[in-house]
């Protein structure tokens, strides 16, 4: 059976609406996407339907948090698949507005995460967090959700948007969302819609990484440079990788730790396979000692 | 007579109040203030008491905005003469933050005026208003006013708030209120306290470079070079007086005018007096042709 799901694409008429919602006291749920919707977002959207009155989706490929030799122009945009799921899961309102409603020729103002915005994946993507910071506080401000959702793969994404929360007192409970993997543990992403069959097996690597620094760690390996090179190992040696990160965080304040693991941490992972396009892949788990 | 006004230093306290209030669909006033309270402020304060049910006044001065060589340590503090002020005027709620409430230890996020917030004022200090925008923005979070209510004496303070909303949907109406002078002209400004009587008279040179100017261009004249003279020339005779800088602008842009007035527009005026502490003082006119 289908649900009835609305179309927003204006965005003073999606603040009306939830503020309408927020007058009458209904909790709002909502899960920002940039669109090619797969089970990981749906995941989340699941997670909003149990948990809130109201469900909004937003579709919105932000340029803001592409560099401009990334894959701004080819990413997929198939938004009548995504519609269709959307109804499935029971969304309220798809929020897709156009660049220009969203980012006016006159638009000046953006937030900056600082210095965690600039490690990691902000090192070899300049300006890439301050444009999801961005996007993500407009989409806040139209939505006002009680309640938003984001899947860990995003890592440091999903910690910033919480700083962001709470450093700005934005009213809004992020709720984060466990990785959801292909079969062979390559972690769900649109951009896997790049990569062909054998591709993605050799992509699985990361999950393979991953797993073997959790597996050494277990055994009471704990020095980060070993458990550095062994993820470094098994992700080069896969035919088309190239590994661009691989750091070990602190939980807490997503500063890279020392020269041990001495603490629940992340191993956060990024690594490129393919040309035209070259696909950049993220990963990342949990190090429990 | 004096009215009961409820001082709130903790920001949660003061956002679950205005929570309240909205859910009752009360309208609230908002003037965020650094204190030491003058004519300029109260005539804000008097405004929104006229147009809204709920009027909030903030004292906090704030660091981010100041540069290092600046005067955030000497900034005066008058708390008690600020209460009885807000108390006459019939302000609700005065809030009244710590720093370290205001800005945790692990505060990051901030906000980014770009181009325009490095012009003019904020070449001369920088940070400066990216500072104002991400203090104005966290209390606007915290009070979520339907009227915020700015003093046009710092006129690209305004602009750049007024951009900010614009540019991130925030649902405040900011109201701008003419500039309030001294009977010899002088702008009203918290830092006239580091004035003695003969630098307040020597300061008003300010706004007699606005009024000759005004004058000269009732009179034909449009050649902004000229009359950019004018106004230096007067400030600089001024003793002890030095002028920064002197810009004709866009009242739309903020942009500085080309070689001539040709349009309605705006004098930015920003000068330096004394030593121990050099008082930086900044004025500015409407210029109608």
């Amino acid at each position: 059976m289908e649900n009835a799901c609305l179309i927003v694409s204006s965005p003073s008429k999606m603040q009306r609406l939830s503020k309408q919602w927020t007058l009458k006291k209904q909790t709002i749920g909502f899960i920002p996407t940039m669109g090619c919707l797969h089970e990981g977002h749906l995941s989340l959207m699941r997670q909003a339907r149990k948990q809130t009155q109201k469900v909004v989706v937003s579709i919105f490929v932000n340029p803001l948090q592409f560099g401009r030799n990334e894959d701004f122009k080819i990413y997929p945009k198939p938004f009548e698949q995504d519609l269709q799921l959307c109804k499935e899961v029971g969304v309220d309102v798809i929020f897709h507005p156009t660049v220009s409603d969203f980012y006016p020729r006159q638009f000046q103002t953006t937030i900056d995460g600082n210095a965690l915005a600039k490690k990691y994946c902000g090192r070899s993507r300049p300006g890439h967090f301050n444009g999801v910071l961005t996007a993500v506080h407009i989409l806040f401000e139209l939505i006002r959700p009680s309640s938003a959702f984001f899947g860990e793969k995003d890592f440091q994404q999903l910690f910033l948007i919480k700083q962001m929360c709470r450093d700005l007192w934005i009213p809004t409970e992020i709720v984060p969302m466990p990785i959801i993997r292909e079969s062979n543990g390559l972690a769900m992403s649109s951009r896997n819609t790049y990569l062909n069959a054998e591709q993605k097996e050799n992509a699985a690597c990361l999950f393979h990484a991953i797993s073997s620094v959790q597996a050494a760690v277990k055994k009471g390996y704990a020095k980060t440079a070993e458990l550095h090179a062994l993820a470094a190992s098994l992700i080069n040696h896969a035919p088309g990788m190239e590994m661009e990160y691989a750091h070990f965080v602190d939980l807490k304040t997503l500063l890279p730790l020392g020269d041990n693991i001495h603490t629940s941490s992340r191993l956060l992972l990024a690594a490129h396979i393919g040309e035209n396009p070259r696909v950049r892949l993220i990963d990342n788990g949990h190090i429990a000692v």
